[in-house]
């Protein structure tokens, strides 16, 4: 029985890594934590018998408490209840799927106890790759990617010998606006922004696969994990996401994993790497599929893409910057307090604000998101 | 450095062979053979300093003695001379880019001699996989394919476990008459068929390619390589050929090799493996490579490609007969003997007057072969 801890269990990646425990008899849910949804929280305690579950406010801990104080289950929350779920002594493996900054310290945490990192929660290398990846090396754990296109990536390399990778193409569906212009995109309001072409995900997430931005904190990702410079990763638009990522090497071979769009098949593949196991679903099938088209992204319309390279080569705190900004003018979008071209807008200028710290330490990064949040508050 | 005998070193991949010795400085040419093309024996012995280079008549070995009396070179011939050149102690891996079932009892003796094997003679598999495997896993030698299609499928299994490969996709240009049906086929002159859109070959190959006989010969060594079964390689008709093959795991994930269509690859590739090196030449550029475009084969236009499945299923000495009958049609083909269309014809009519024979010896193999050969002059 393979044993794990899942932060975030009540989203998309954590429902669908409890489908994909669902389906294989030898994977235990040890520990579970997500934000407030109580009621969800419960149907998982009672399929999946976790021995820890955190929720975030003590008020909500109370209410979970009492739905299930028929049964055997310790109820935490706040931080330290964050940090109990993944440093849990019978855990093997976190599947950090939790939203947001966040997830960095209990990932931290969950390192400096031994257990491998499943990762799906952006921010953590986004902000943090400076210190987790030098981490991983000093403690030995494995972080294993579970976004479709890094998972991919990771795919790709398997056997391969680190140093003969010449670069990396990051595919990109290119979103429900692909081939609009700036001027298309003066009026789109959050429904029409919500409808991905290929992929059911969270909406904050499906906001920033249509402007792009995600594939910038997925290139930012991509930088930490496999160690290669933002100038060798190139964006390549694949609109029916077919293609879900591939690597080039020095003798000019490209590698690319293809799957249709299920994120089972990543996170089933992080559980039990190196093993692959049998997932039920569909399967690619080359002789109905007809064709696999290809793009270049188009930067000037999608502006928070060229904002991500170059808050890559800024380095230090001004990925934190992005994503924060990002985060926040997201959540403004998302509640219509602002215009969609005004997402990319509040990134550049909070980018233009701020002064890179380098090598920020964890705090140095918290500090600098509240920062930015304040200024953002100050001004639209 | 590494040491390599050359089995057919002046036909096609016999020179790119040679051209990936100039570009590494690491590698060393110690045998050679040819057929008896004596004038570029010369100038290769004269560039690559070999100690042992085989032609195959007495008479050209004579004349190519008198030609290089001046330098250190032993100059042999026959099948004697063959298995002399890839049984010499210094070499370390022998290229098999002989043509036709002359190659096998050489790649025999070679094995038995401890030298891996840089498999591109096709016949070797497919009339012998039931005894070079074996022979393989006995001796510890590696096989390791040149072809550009299995060197693919070769890269896509790197690091993977056995046992999780689910199915192997082949892919297949589809020739110069892609999209045409029989009618279209009945006229067609040894000028048209040795137009093939995308690759640079031998004469015969080049046949084989627009009859689909090649990708049929493929998926028969596909099934000993790589231990499937033949009703788990599909045939997928790719026409830029971009992608050079895909394998399916059990997770449904699919793991494709892509590059440009340039044979050195392949070949430094399996000089080389598990390595990678720099290797000059252009590389995919998916910003401007706007499709990939995907088709089922037409195994009713061309029926080479559908005898082939056949053949694999009747197994024993049929693929055999399959070949030797292909390459005998081939050749009266390219004599202006026959019709473009009487080369499955008289596969068919020879597997039809054919008994398998089980489990085949090598002299079986040979046997079956020479009666091929007299069954069609007695025919067409």
């Amino acid at each position: 029985m393979k044993k794990i801890a899942i932060l975030g269990s009540t989203g998309s990646i954590g429902t669908q890594t409890l489908e994909v425990a669902r389906n294989n008899g030898d994977l235990e849910i040890v520990s579970l934590a997500a934000g407030s949804n109580v009621k969800k929280l419960e149907e998982q305690i009672r399929e999946f018998h976790p021995r820890t579950v955190a929720v975030w406010t003590e008020e909500k801990a109370k209410e979970l408490r009492d739905a299930v104080k028929d049964l055997d289950v310790k109820i935490v929350s706040g931080m330290d209840g964050l940090i109990e779920v993944c440093t849990i002594p019978e855990a093997e493996i976190v599947v950090t799927a939790i939203v947001g900054m966040i997830g960095i310290v209990p990932t931290i945490a969950a390192m400096k106890a031994g257990k491998d990192i499943a990762l799906a929660n952006k921010e953590t290398l986004v902000t943090a790759g400076h210190i987790i990846i030098p981490l991983a090396k000093e403690t030995g754990v494995k972080i294993l990617p579970v976004d479709s296109e890094h998972s991919a990536i990771f795919q790709c390399l398997n056997g391969e010998t680190k140093g003969q990778l010449k670069k990396i193409l990051l595919t990109a569906s290119g979103g429900p606006f692909r081939g609009k212009k700036i001027e298309d995109l003066k009026n789109i309001q959050v429904e029409d922004a919500l409808k991905h072409p290929n992929w059911a995900m969270g909406r904050k997430i499906t906001i920033d696969s249509s402007t792009l931005v995600n594939k910038g904190l997925e290139m930012m990702e991509a930088k930490w994990l496999f160690g290669v410079e933002p100038k060798d990763i190139q964006i390549v638009v694949q609109p029916k996401s077919i293609i879900h990522s591939m690597v080039e090497f020095v003798d000019g071979a490209v590698i690319a994993q293809l799957g249709t769009p299920d994120m089972k098949l990543p996170i089933q593949y992080a559980l039990y790497y190196p093993e692959r196991r049998f997932l039920p679903g569909e399967r690619l099938d080359f002789w109905k599929l007809t064709e696999i088209t290809f793009e270049k992204p188009d930067m000037e319309t999608f502006r928070g893409l060229k904002l991500a390279f170059d808050a890559a080569a800024a380095s230090g705190s001004m990925p934190t910057v992005y994503n924060a900004a990002n985060e926040r003018a997201v959540a403004k979008f998302l509640d219509r307090k602002i215009a969609y071209l005004q997402i990319p807008e509040i990134i550049e200028t909070c980018m233009g604000h701020h002064k890179v710290k380098e090598n920020p330490s964890v705090e140095d990064i918290l500090e600098t998101e509240q920062a930015v949040y304040e200024f953002i508050e100050s001004r639209w």
